[in-house]
């Protein structure tokens, strides 16, 4: 029997799939589970975009431009020129989610073996990316004492070696919530043009912020024109997982042009969702005031009710729909495994991330979870009681 | 300015975009170009799937799992069975676009540095998927002297090294449009067997028959369960190109299970299109046989107007809607980007693809070129006139 690759073999798996099987067993004992594990939010994508695909107007579902529609680039182009990110419609490729986009920036600058610095814990698939790309990932540890914070910039340096290419962000961030802030992307700009690095942002939860704050985008960076290159998605702006639609930024030319060759030769990026998304743009901004004071509530009445578990340590996260809790247990990945398996208080029960899962440094994050405010204020509440009885029996056992 | 990846720099552009300014130029001058170079068919695409678009009924355009719709795996499968292609529903995964079914099969068999071996010329993106895994392209030379059958076993075993993980096929082939008999699959079935070796077909061609021919799968290679993987889309078969599914099918668990890693890092395929494509597989058997009788007739119209040229050589093809002509001229890029840039018959000017694209030696096919048939009866006689002007005109010059 022929053998698959070393790299088949080695990419890790997801940190919530491993428990799926787990959640199985749940189910069929006729449990209710409530699911703080997933990024799928429950919001109803806007209206205008369903609209644009029941009014769909073709008769041959014909490729689109490799580097996606030009009336969707300009449209988007303006949305980011609304928002004082500087972006020309040059600048922007259309790619099937922030994943592929994330995998042409890497593929666009990485060759097997060279390194990534990203600080951990991180979203669990750029692991996945780099190792589908041969890159290494290299952590920098952040730590929930800071609130998971931009680690030091010394940190960073000293991991640095003739093979890193590029430092990759998440802002806001998953799995931690954290916003960076202005100067700490000005700090990272720095670092970069002195070691004369790329620095990816993916800014896929850009829009998800609660304290008014405003958000910094590296496209912003004055002077690291030809170094930054930023990811953007549309699965949680418009809770349009499902269209597959995301783009690559960068005033870097050759970063396009090779990035380019990426897209042509994976032809192009879905069409009827692609006029969807062209459609979203229109969306009113009273649909994201709904969304973002519906997340506000839901994140303050998690952190007050898992702030109520004596033991737990949490930070308050100011963006996206995360946040890590750290629990008073020994090993969050037994727990969440027996949560499912052999816990029940009332016929229910809660499936959580492991946090383990987003970090790359063995041994880190063993006592934390992620747990995604994904749900309502009703059932978030019942799931962190759920969570608080599991915790007592569990260390009772 | 830091710099981009090897990789980046080295990926091949396809021969088609090269020309793509040229045939700017022929725009802006007015002309009315013939593109016999691409890939995208004027063919309408099922009302079935159109409609269960624009009836689509979602209030979230949420992500599917994985390895695509459960649904739609089930009736995909049902469709392969029915076709007497044996398939179960856990050897498939749903993919975005048969290309990304390509990238996940090469990337779960072959590590950086490992060797592929393809009959050439072959679908140009083939060096760009393989440029990305980092894997390397051994082409196997076919000629157009056998109308490009399969070249000898004798000539695949000498390119065996230790480092050959796969064979690559493409059935029908774009871009020779042969069809390789049970006999020549059969004789590759015994060779990767023998050497350890998975056989990847390309099989999105398969429904694009003229002469009554029986299209032979690889999955149906008995004793080879383990070696073969299946790369399929509905891009060409629904004349859906812009609905970016596809699927990857092998019964090797091991393969499955890799790439459904690969699958999990990018999330999953587009959901709308997937929905339009479970519609799809209702398209009644009356849709194929007017696509078929019409692509005949414009295959057997192509080739009575090409053999009208003298000095041009082409056999007539078996399947897809591409063939390999070649022309009484010196250089096939030279005179594709001429006809674009220079030349015009009575306002209007032909746009080929100039095969030595196709080709992964260098030097090969520099008078071949392809041509799509993929355009009306009338169109293709009229364009086959310019064609012959041009020739003309251009060995005057
Ligand atoms: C941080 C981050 N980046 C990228 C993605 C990929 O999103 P998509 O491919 O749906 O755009 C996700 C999805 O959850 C994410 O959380
Ligand atoms: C031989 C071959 N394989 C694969 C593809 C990729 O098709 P898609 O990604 O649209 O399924 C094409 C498209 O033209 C092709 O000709």
């Amino acid at each position: 029997m022929p053998k698959i690759s070393k790299r088949g073999k080695q990419m890790p798996e997801s940190p919530i799939r491993k428990l799926a099987p787990f959640s199985d067993i749940a189910k069929k004992k006729g449990l209710k589970v409530y699911h703080l594990n997933i990024g799928q939010p429950d919001i109803k994508t806007p209206e205008v975009a369903i609209n644009a695909i029941k009014n769909i107007d073709l008769s041959i579902l014909e490729y689109s431009p490799s580097a996606g529609y030009e009336s969707y680039r300009k449209k988007l182009t303006q949305f980011y020129v609304d928002q004082n990110v500087a972006v020309a419609i040059e600048d922007v490729i259309i790619t099937t989610g922030g994943s592929e986009a994330l995998l042409f920036a890497m593929g666009s600058i990485m060759d097997p073996d060279d390194e990534i610095i990203i600080p951990e814990p991180f979203y669990a698939n750029y692991s996945a990316f780099s190792a589908a790309s041969g890159a290494k990932v290299v952590p920098v540890n952040s730590t929930i004492e800071t609130g998971f914070a931009l680690p030091p910039i010394a940190d960073f340096e000293k991991l640095i070696t003739p093979k890193t290419k590029a430092i990759l962000i998440c802002n806001p961030n998953n799995p931690t919530g954290y916003l960076y802030s202005e100067s700490e992307i000005l700090q990272l700009g720095t670092l970069v043009k002195k070691h004369d690095l790329f620095l990816i942002a993916d800014e896929v939860y850009r829009e998800f912020m609660y304290d008014g704050d405003i958000h910094y985008s590296v496209m912003n960076l004055v002077g690291l024109e030809q170094n930054v290159i930023m990811v953007d998605s549309v699965s949680k702006r418009y809770s349009m997982c499902g269209a597959r639609i995301g783009c690559m930024v960068t005033k870097n030319k050759e970063v396009i042009s090779a990035a380019m060759k990426f897209a042509q030769a994976r032809l192009s990026p879905p069409t009827v969702e692609q006029i969807a998304c062209e459609a979203a743009i229109d969306t009113p901004k009273s649909y994201f005031d709904e969304v973002i004071s519906e997340y506000r509530g839901r994140r303050d009445t998690l952190i007050t009710e898992l702030n109520k578990i004596e033991g737990v340590q949490v930070t308050k996260p100011k963006g996206a729909f995360y946040c890590i809790a750290q629990l008073p247990i020994d090993n969050a990945d037994t727990f969440a495994q027996w949560l499912l398996e052999h816990f029940e208080f009332n016929g229910e029960t809660v499936m959580v991330a492991p946090a383990a899962g987003f970090y790359s440094t063995p041994g880190m994050g063993l006592n934390q979870v992620r747990i995604a405010y994904v749900l309502k204020k009703e059932d978030l509440i019942r799931a962190v009681q759920v969570l608080k009885e599991a915790i007592r029996v569990y260390n009772a056992l």
